[in-house]
């Protein structure tokens, strides 16, 4: 399948590296793709510069964020959520129209120092705003409530026995996703948590999500839902 | 151990209840002694007025927020979050002064309809409210992310196996909680996620909490963390 990915930090990585190795025709999405390239040193919470992990995985494009969107069938956000609607202003709304849009965006604003607080919440989200703005777009919030590694190889901690959320309005693309969780990344149980709205939820999780990083000591958790 | 408990409804007669059978010394506060016996109506959620429920539990006493905080060495808030405030002015600071709060309450705040939103969030939270309004008391996050027969008896759901959260910014305190929610209500896994800030992040949980229990259809699930 022809998919586009915006963001070409650790999730936007993550997320095309794996869905090139299952055989995806992927092109990654960024702002300017010169100054991508240019960039070689690695992030200061240590992945890889774009440039220097694509050598290790040429089979995934580079592109703009339009020539991502043009290229995807399917989209993936994987962007900073605070730059999210920024990015997909500049995928360009025809481009995306139409298509299904895997938000894994959080809205962390680190301008005030850490922990970061939300840039939206409460009675708004991430997710919603995307799913305003882009009304012909099928949104669906998922991911966001794990680190990179874990979103695409949820066998990494307790044998994949842990549970991912999936938020949006259409029913049919909540599915979609759902099937692709479970048969792309290995996802066991995934729970449906309503329309779009419900991101707000997946997306105000992140400050106890942070909290358990720091009490853990480690990213590499999750919540498994049990009744 | 004599025990106040501020709050009548669900959450405070769960907890009182359970320290009563115990053995626990406890007296219940409310704003309006008078009032909180007059009302014999069930509440809309279905749990029973305070003055029925005591008559089955004839050990727990009823007072004033005051009393009930000159009663207790050790205290409880179990008002509803958006009322928190106000009831622990009514208890009065001298009365809370030296004493361990243990903070149930979240700041649902249901006047614009369902869900509710949170009428502190983000940047702040309702357990740092009550800590920087008392700041010779211990305050202790616990047991807001969970439904009041949970919190008691954690052995309802999953064996005991999934998780509760302690915040606050007094470590001793916060071990001394630990060791309650163990030996008194049964919790086997606690995590402390911090100082009180932290509470940002259990509060912040309740809007994914309510969206799953809509999901699940009940509200007797728990997050267990696993790593």
């Amino acid at each position: 399948m022809k998919i586009g990915v915006f963001g070409t930090s650790m999730v936007g990585q993550a997320i095309s590296g794996k869905l090139a190795e299952l055989g995806h025709d992927v092109m990654v999405g960024t702002r300017d793709v010169a100054a991508t390239q240019a960039k070689t040193e690695p992030h200061p919470y240590g992945f890889p510069a774009f440039s220097v992990w694509q050598k290790e995985h040429a089979n995934v494009k580079l592109g703009t964020f339009a020539d991502a969107a043009k290229h995807g069938e399917v989209l993936f956000n994987a962007t900073n959520g605070t730059g999210s609607l920024a990015a997909l202003k500049l995928a360009g709304e025809s481009n995306l129209n139409g298509k299904l849009l895997v938000d894994i965006a959080n809205p962390l604003d680190f301008s005030h120092g850490n922990p970061p607080s939300l840039s939206v919440s409460n009675t708004d989200s991430l997710g919603e705003q995307i799913q305003r703005a882009y009304p012909n777009v099928n949104v669906v919030k998922t991911l966001n409530t794990v680190t990179a590694f874990l979103m695409v190889n949820p066998g990494l901690v307790a044998n994949a026995d842990h549970t991912m959320f999936v938020c949006g309005n259409d029913v049919a693309a909540k599915a979609q996703v759902t099937e692709w969780l479970k048969d792309w990344f290995g996802w066991k149980d995934v729970i449906d948590l309503g329309d779009i709205t419900s991101a707000r939820g997946t997306e105000m999780y992140l400050p106890i999500w942070l909290r358990l990083w720091g009490a853990l000591g480690t990213g590499m958790f999750n919540v498994k839902i049990v009744k």
